[in-house]
């Protein structure tokens, strides 16, 4: 536990009353019951008095599946979980593909963060971090904006379909500990269109908005035939280009996504629209030579036969250039893209109606933020002892060049370094961990124990940005953390395999223990999965609306 | 079956590349195996041609009660049915209040239209209707508004939360009986501020709408308090304020959606947000000396004191004559609303975070067209044989003056009259029938056959406009279709009584027959209805969430 500083919270006006403070009600009676207070992001001093409370903060950034977890499972005697997250809940992000076709109602795959009991929550982005006074400030959601935010806004308004952003509140939170989880942005490569144009599949915005535009894209193009003596207002071209939907990326999403579209279209639509189904295509675009890249050549070739066999393209070695609406009423009218592939050469661009993008991910504003930051150690902090006098050496935290992750050491601590000033300190500096600062899930990087550690370097034998890796450093860190043995036990991953599904029924699952096909696995595993993550309301209701959409049908209803 | 005419279908040029036809696939399918052919609305000459097509076209304008349960009832080896509404699902709506609240999941009470076997689909707006050449004018929802269009905007991008319109394209639809179901909107007396800042509860998205806010009320209320030095953003005035649910209309929405709210605060938001709960008021406004106008005092008197034991307020007797939004950022960045109260003096406005409204119904503006416009009907209208060569006497629909509603001859078919134009002909004209126009539902009114018909007279006796009547109305028609008895049995209503929830799971159900009080009454009412108007899919899937949702709470995710 930290030395007690004074306690005084001044706070400065600077238009200070056009914003406000939000805390979750528990978190007050925490916080009325502990003598804390909460402090302004002006206040001159800390303010933290931890003489009469018995149990550590612990803020948590984002509320995926790293975040999520951990709030779930620290001991809640020893701990006080805070989660900051702009969203209110958790996304079971492998069902997502499932709810953007209709399988599973939304709900189904979300989880209230304000359900964990015991916790804290406060709605917001966590804005900056002050790792010398240990406080978090968050700009609270305000509009609660219930549109995803995985991709970095085009402009002010922000993506396509997103309400306008109000301008949220500023508030500190302070901590004893702090789990930084707030994953990743969508990867667009600055390519030119996707921002506006593409359709991400990373949040259950996303995918509510991908649900209405399929739909309505059929919809669409059920319009009549005219009499002989005028044109047709959409041509059987036309359709063909409303009805193609192309998907950037060869990864696990994109090709699930596909598959899980297959089964839409021609299960449940191609009864209501039998005529459209000539028109209907789906593409799946990949820049690399092959898909599903973590799977043996064997199993990739059996996804690509399954593919075949219901008629989706896979284009590999294909790069995508630019999207762009389409000129004319459709464009304007019915959103039709025109894509550039490089490959096709410049005047052959591909008509869609709609463009999925799943290629990867990149570092969110608040980890570029952190990783360039500079920032000054207190005296006290009790790996870095210095004469209470003498100036704070400036630190950094330590970021993977190739992925912008933070970095951390194998106990999952953020590392540190001291910035060379000139070539002669160069050598001097290793990396050193904040020892209350954990970073977990997509944004984090471990550097291996065993390789010379520098924060340049990029780290080998790096973990993949996968939902199995942040719940497993999630659930290795609250154990740890709830038996105080922090720096004792290093974690390590262990592969449970990957699956994919394919569409028709049919899956393949890998890992280094068997090897699976079919819907066998694909039950087997998923059932699995949901048995860990969910809570007892959602296992009981996503078997329920499995059940119910085999019988009747996936919902199709626009609204 | 009406004399086959010309069937030369001459389009006249004037912009309509810019526009669209659009009809469903089956549509398409049964018109390219009739002959028959869609005409733009410009063509010169009707060309209908049934010599070889033995199934009549019923077009039925609405998917609410009325319009759905025709197009499901119709014969379909008799009939061909073409739904053309702006929804492409129609709404269980004695459940829309369970949605608002999360007790429901918003899908389980809708039936998207393509669903019902046989039927044809035009998703768009009834624009106008030429009742000489038997055609419906139709603007396409191209935009697929997932709004409700119940209440007239108050402004070309219409009210809050709504995706801003984009123009539809034109094209008719010919018929040969034609079903006017299109329901009302909203009635707001033009009081100030009502159409741009209350909710309404008629459609799923005002349903989805308003569970948005009020659980997002409660989140920006989940404010910490400040230390000493400052003033606290929201005083406990503020939350007061925000957390006030006023809700404007006495009957049985009203009553049902305070239940609702009460049930979705005290069960679920309290365990939550408990210190919050100090600060919640809800309160339902009437101009009436009674709510519930339709039951007998005791029961009503029941419902009141169930009320005041939950702590809801009624205002009896009290005229709300303004909304408009609170000054400062508690109106600017929380979106509070000041309400005027007649009772209450020019200076004594009530603050609330929400107002509901639900006051009744007034005529939409294709009823509203329809009764001011005049038509001529060819000679061909079995009705009114004249001599091919005369001018065509003019004709009008007639309404009822008091709700705007098209008049109905007790089969349920549109009355026309032909306007007096001068003093000595006022006498002459008596209502006839439309033949193939009927009208049911909340647009229409029946005139009883007992009484003097008159154009201008007010209907006595009248039906109230409630699902019940539209649907009973709908059977019948559909059962008179079908056997080809339309002029023959004329349509009775049988009462099979009302019923409101109250929350905490007690209900009153009044009928003719029996009074039943309490939640058995509820159960067994609510079943009923429930197996007569929904698909199985949903008639499983309603129960399930009834007993998810007692078990673990209601949802409480916003996205």
């Amino acid at each position: 536990m930290m030395a007690s500083q004074t306690s005084s919270a001044l706070v400065l006006g600077r238009g200070l009353t056009s914003h406000s403070t939000r805390l979750s009600q528990h978190q007050l009676h925490s916080l009325a019951s502990s003598g804390v207070v909460i402090r302004r992001y002006f206040s001159a001093k800390p303010s933290r008095n931890h003489t009469n409370h018995d149990r550590e903060r612990v803020v948590i950034l984002g509320s995926g599946w790293a975040g999520y977890a951990v709030a779930r499972n620290l001991d809640k005697t020893k701990f006080e979980p805070i989660v900051v997250s702009p969203r209110s809940y958790f996304v079971f992000t492998p069902l997502l593909a499932s709810t953007a076709v209709g399988t599973l109602e939304f709900r189904t795959i979300l989880e209230p963060i304000r359900r964990i009991p015991g916790i804290g929550f406060c709605q917001g982005w966590a804005e900056d971090i002050d790792f010398s006074n240990k406080t978090v400030r968050v700009e609270s959601n305000a509009a609660d904006d219930p549109a995803s935010k995985t991709v970095v806004p085009a402009d002010p308004i922000g993506p396509p379909g997103r309400v306008p952003k109000v301008k949220g509140e500023f508030f500190d939170i302070s901590y004893d500990k702090l789990v930084i989880a707030c994953g990743a942005y969508s990867q667009t490569f600055g390519i030119e269109g996707v921002r506006e144009h593409a359709h991400f599949l990373r949040d259950i915005g996303d995918a509510r908005r991908l649900r209405l535009r399929v739909l309505s894209l059929f919809e669409q193009c059920a319009i009549p035939e005219n009499d002989n003596n005028t044109q047709p207002h959409l041509t059987d071209d036309d359709k063909r280009t409303l009805l193609h939907f192309a998907i950037v990326g060869g990864g696990p999403t994109g090709i699930e996504y596909a598959a899980e579209l297959h089964d839409l279209i021609y299960d449940d639509l191609a009864k209501i629209y039998p005529r459209l189904m000539q028109f209907v295509s789906i593409t799946v675009y990949d820049v690399a030579p092959k898909v599903l890249p973590m799977f043996d050549q064997a199993l990739a070739n059996y996804a690509m036969n399954t593919f075949a066999r219901q008629g989706i393209s896979v284009k590999t070695q294909h790069h995508l250039e630019r999207i762009r609406p389409a000129d004319g009423h459709l464009g304007n009218e019915h959103g039709a893209l025109r894509i550039k592939i490089r490959e096709y050469g410049p005047d052959n661009e591909v008509g869609a109606g709609v463009v999925v993008w799943s290629t990867g991910l990149m570092a969110n504003p608040l980890i570029q933020k952190l990783a360039s930051k500079e920032f000054a150690l207190p005296a006290t902090h009790s790996t870095y002892p210095s004469p209470v006098d003498a100036p704070l050496p400036i630190r950094k935290l330590s970021r993977d060049p190739r992925t912008g992750s933070l970095l951390t050491d194998s106990f999952l601590r953020a590392q540190y370094h001291t910035p060379s000033t000139n070539s002669d300190h160069q050598k001097k500096t290793t990396p050193q961990a904040l020892e209350d600062v954990f970073v977990i899930g997509d944004c984090s990087q471990i550097i291996p124990s065993s390789s010379p550690t520098n924060s340049s370097i990029s780290a080998v034998g790096t973990l993949p940005k996968t939902a199995q890796v942040a719940s497993q450093q999630a659930l290795h860190l609250s154990k740890t953390l709830n038996k105080n043995q922090v720096g004792i036990k290093p974690f390590t991953f262990r592969n449970w395999g990957t699956m994919t599904y394919l569409g028709s029924w049919k899956a393949i699952h890998q890992s280094s223990a068997d090897e699976l096909k079919g819907w066998v696995a694909w039950v087997l595993w998923r059932g699995a999965y949901l048995t860990k993550s969910m809570s007892v309301r959602n296992k009981l209701l996503v078997p329920v609306y499995w059940v119910v959409s085999w019988l009747f049908g996936r919902g199709i209803s626009r609204f």
